[in-house]
């Protein structure tokens, strides 16, 4: 099996994100770490390569060191892409930096701080026509590529009202500045953007609307709210949702949801059915039709679409879980970009990731909600429309 | 065992709830219906008024008639108290009439059509003293009043934000004009009131959040939505909430969910615990405390609070349902009407039902919704103020 | 609407399962109870039917004197029919009495300590062809009633394996002794007969696989263990189960599975499909057909089988609970016993309740369990035969 | 990060369990894989080596000239380990092989065919104190640690009864002979030994049970069934069981259950407390303490195990699923391989993985329960006792 050379900016020692794609592309079998710029020091970062099982002289203090020492490679050796791990912040220079240098680059959510950031790489994009990934991960489940797939065979009619609801406990208490370090940057406007819980798990929760009903988002009202006192940016959310052609949704996110774990649930109203998925019970989904029983499609069932079947991996009922989902996006950039290089037309169920385009969209969203909570009008525009013409692909 | 002698305006062939109320006071032992006006024929009430076992001279075809005869008759054998289980726009006019006569009412929601109509019972009963409650039956399952109880003893620490969602499939296509005399009458605007989902359902769900949080409404940003077309009114609601002191909420009610049945759930999320409790699974709820496992709260474990324990009819693990739940608020009233009658305290853990300010509170947000969905700033003032004084006593 | 005249016995102060008959009779508007012998102590007896708001001559302190008085009324105003309500050693005498004085009985589980009883009121019954219903409460939920009908209609296919488990926590500390008269006559083999814990709860689980398969059982092979010291009766039972065609099953039962409350569960996988249902969670079952997605049928759902609407009374997502189960075995010895007063044919989907035949064969099922475990060979034989001929109806 | 240079016997194109154990290994970034055996057909395991990114001249077409080739090697280049993923029937000779070899083994389950072959394994790894494990890999889940955890802190009691079942339907019609190599080998005597579900899953159950309460198993009574006609082995199987000290237990396992799909469940019922967990579900498990709320404890909670926590790697309502828990078994090897390479004390948290003495005693119970079966009297003698002494360690 030919394996990716693969790069890595950001997900040292203590960092979380970064440990969950090394072991997400790990389950692919098709990438090979062998560069990166895990930490800012640069002993750390190489000692950290080595525990790896890198070439220590292929990890950096720098992500502008790791991009220079690439290349200076020649191409064979050169890593093909990179995984962006950093917090937010960072993810813009360094994007841009690997993108100008037509590295694929797979980057963390939210892609971005701003708008004209997201349209920068886009532009960019647009010319190298280099792979770029977002990793949305929640859309890797097989179980949300069957409900994107009942939505769009018409099982569900035409949608009406949309429900995502997204609730985590882990902030409920003043976590920061405590020697926890994701709960130290992510309530830290200068490296979380603008913000909080809307920013990390809100823009989960718009991508898999989209992702699952394909509607597009026209108007947006929101309130943000900071409960946890001397918090710099809002730990919960909740938004009126208006959609091109009359559906309705309702959008909730919450970091002070004492107690709850990652709990996030999708409900889907139509016509004809509705669908529900959890994210905590990722192996099945609901289907309730208008007339008859309720169905419960489980994951490995043969009945449920091609591309459900190319996610999952062992039989039904035998349970994967958040990392192979995450793994599954992993695998569509390493089909997509295996096929380029094999001169061949990738497998279409399996070439599946939230693309740069989801990415800008995304910000759009955060900045049109911190809009819209500030303002006393109802409605906020919120319809996003692509910096680039024509536009990127979506969801490749 | 004394029972109460009690009449019953509407609920006659096809209808459905007032059969519920029927079967509800007939689980306490309590009641004896003795009078009533189930039909606006004459013939038809008769009819049925014997079907019941009724002594047919005291089923009339109008309330007033009804009310005449009862007035005619002794105290001793008169009712002592009438269910209203007519059409909403019926409420109104025979709700006043028998409290003016003081006797008491126990009415279906929501109350009536507008403020001024709630201000006014509000000024009679004032005066009277007589009992007037409101079926929010919801409130009168165990696990419900076991939620409030475990928020009133602070093990929620101080409430957050509260996530209330109530999603009904059965008006899903055009129900009404086929037959359906539910359907017909919820969603004619004469009938109904100035909304649909949201005062059928949604007051339900506003009297849950009071009864559950004891949290005052402050304001509210609102989407109605009616997407049956030919719909008069809306069937699909959604609301942000705002609390005094802060709490957040969110509110979210739709008749249109297809094939979703009567899922009611109620999530709060305080500073030192979060509950959920679900009503189509009502014989337990969760409690998800800051620290250590998840609690499961079952109904009937020795370990729930005095009135959770007084609500409960059978052991643990041997399921209670709807009407169960609907039976409590009758026994409740019973409790109230008989220990007055006998001269002593009711006993306070089974003299629970929502009252005539829990009905007038439930117009006011049903009239300050339907006024914030028509308006283009995003809060609407929803801070609802008795309109006698002293207050009623709410939830006595 | 008609009421049958009634009378009781048992059920007094401090009783569990009178109550429960009182309410469930009371949910049908069917019955009037009018006499009654609840306490061996004749005052106690009257105070407590006069609470009741019964006429207090109609209270005995003994069956005797109740039967007695009974038949010396007019027939018109004689009871129809008695519940007995008593602990089981009382079931024999009090039946035979009833049954041959014509009166129709209705009478709790399991119906006699041994099989001679059995068929000494079986013939009894052949001759007089008065109704006699055994009160295996379970068979009263509509979607018991389902997954019977979904048997019967060949959903599932030729059925190979039952697994039937019931595990109750109530009495795991010892529990007797100590003013828990529940405990007290249940663990007392003088009042409850030969078996403790397959007595109480394992003629309920033999007779739901039944009711549900329609199986006949060939042999069963029996564990029988009293796990708290001091306790005379089993307390804990594991069998295998050999069925008529082939078909195994398992059946296990426990008063000792700390915590657990009714947990009372039937698999029955078929050639085609399985359903499973859960008595705590009793408003819906899961079939799973052999291709395609599980699917879960709901009480109130319009595609549930006549039996199953017919047994339902509030809307799908309303849940109905133990109570209106139970109630449906009394409305169904209602439309029989009305019926035959009308000289109508009573309404199928209507008229069901356990017969006398489930009786005996329950309590043949206890003997050959109690005999199963003291033997040393594997299998015991267990087909149960009816001693009279023609058979009685079974489950009518 | 040293990572272990391993082999594999079994596990080419078409095969099941291989590629888990590869994902699983794969996921602890512990492993090398350097050479296989994966096929008969030399060609196609070199193909099949290659493909996975291996040296082609370390993949033979026989585990023997795998096994020469790598001690023709100077140590340091050599396997360290093999894991051996083959039909059952060649567990034996390949597993002896190499033991004596004194390499590594991680062998699947059921361990061999025979007692006799189980007890000569036992002897070699007695003299050569090298590691042997077998993949009974549901002891891999961090909540079944947390169950087996909470027995030992004695939480539960004194434990009464146990209750493991597990149920699959795959082999509900005659699927071996058509082109399903699982089902063909898994059927088949030759290749899968003298029991069909209860050598494929049965002795899962029986190992979890062990795992979790710690109890010898003193006798069985079995009943086993083949359902489909012309399969050779049973397809369902139903166990009574009795243990030392007077626990009692029900062991069922199906491959005919229709539709369901890997269906496990234990269930441990204490004198103090009970506990329940579900394959299907495993990211939980639910206490039942004698008194107070049922408590649910969920992976990745700061309150459970340090066994649990360590083999936990993502947080709490992030999904861990079934190739994670398998690879627990895999990092609970490499931990114990690489603290002897390094002189070290093994981590005791996270070196836990069955046994070969787990594997010689489910072979034992596979071997009881088909004389059970087979037998006229009621119970088996099933206690197990060790062949070496000092007896090996178990679970180390």
């Amino acid at each position: 099996m030919t394996r990716l050379r693969w790069g890595m900016v950001g997900g040292g020692p203590g960092a979380f994100i970064g440990g969950v794609h090394r072991r997400a592309a790990g389950l692919t079998g098709q990438y090979e770490l062998v560069a990166g710029a895990f930490s800012g020091d640069a002993q750390r970062s190489r000692d950290f390569g080595q525990m790896l099982g890198m070439d220590p002289d292929r990890s950096s203090g720098s992500w502008e060191t790791l991009l220079e020492r690439e290349l200076a490679l020649p191409e064979e050796q050169r890593i093909q892409g990179v995984s962006i791990v950093t917090p937010n912040h960072m993810h813009y220079p360094v994007a841009r930096a690997f993108a100008q240098a037509n590295i694929a680059v797979v980057c963390d959510k939210p892609l971005v701080h701003t708008s004209e950031q997201a349209a920068d790489l886009m532009r960019i994009v647009a010319q190298t026509g280099q792979l770029f990934a977002v990793t949305y991960n929640y859309t890797g489940y097989p179980m949300v590529r069957q409900a994107r797939d009942l939505v769009r065979s018409g099982v569900l009619g035409e949608i009406r009202k949309v429900q995502v609801l997204y609730n985590q406990g882990w902030l409920t208490t003043r976590l920061e500045g405590q020697g926890n370090p994701q709960a130290d940057w992510r309530t830290d406007p200068q490296r979380s953007g603008i913000a909080g819980a809307i920013g990390d798990i809100g823009s989960h929760a718009e991508n898999l609307v989209a992702t699952v009903t394909g509607l597009t988002l026209e108007a947006i009202c929101a309130d943000l709210t900071t409960f946890v006192p001397g918090r710099a940016l809002d730990d919960d959310a909740s938004l009126l949702l208006r959609f091109q052609g009359g559906a309705r949704g309702l959008l909730a996110v919450s970091q002070i949801a004492c107690g709850l774990e990652n709990d996030l649930s999708l409900q889907v109203f139509g016509t004809r059915g509705s669908l529900c998925w959890q994210q905590e019970h990722p192996n099945h989904l609901d289907l309730y039709p208008l007339e008859g029983p309720q169905q419960r499609w489980t994951r490995g069932n043969p009945a449920v679409s091609p591309a459900a079947q190319a996610a999952s991996h062992v039989p039904a009922g035998h349970p994967e879980g958040f990392t192979e989902a995450f793994g599954n996006l992993y695998r569509g950039v390493a089909e997509t970009l295996l096929a380029r290089q094999e001169g061949r037309t990738p497998d279409p169920q399996i070439a599946q990731f939230p693309t740069l385009e989801d990415g800008a969209r995304g910000v759009h969203f955060i900045e049109k909600t911190v809009e819209s909570a500030r303002s006393e009008h109802k409605w906020t525009d919120a319809l996003w429309q692509s910096p680039v013409s024509p536009a990127l692909p979506n969801r490749s």
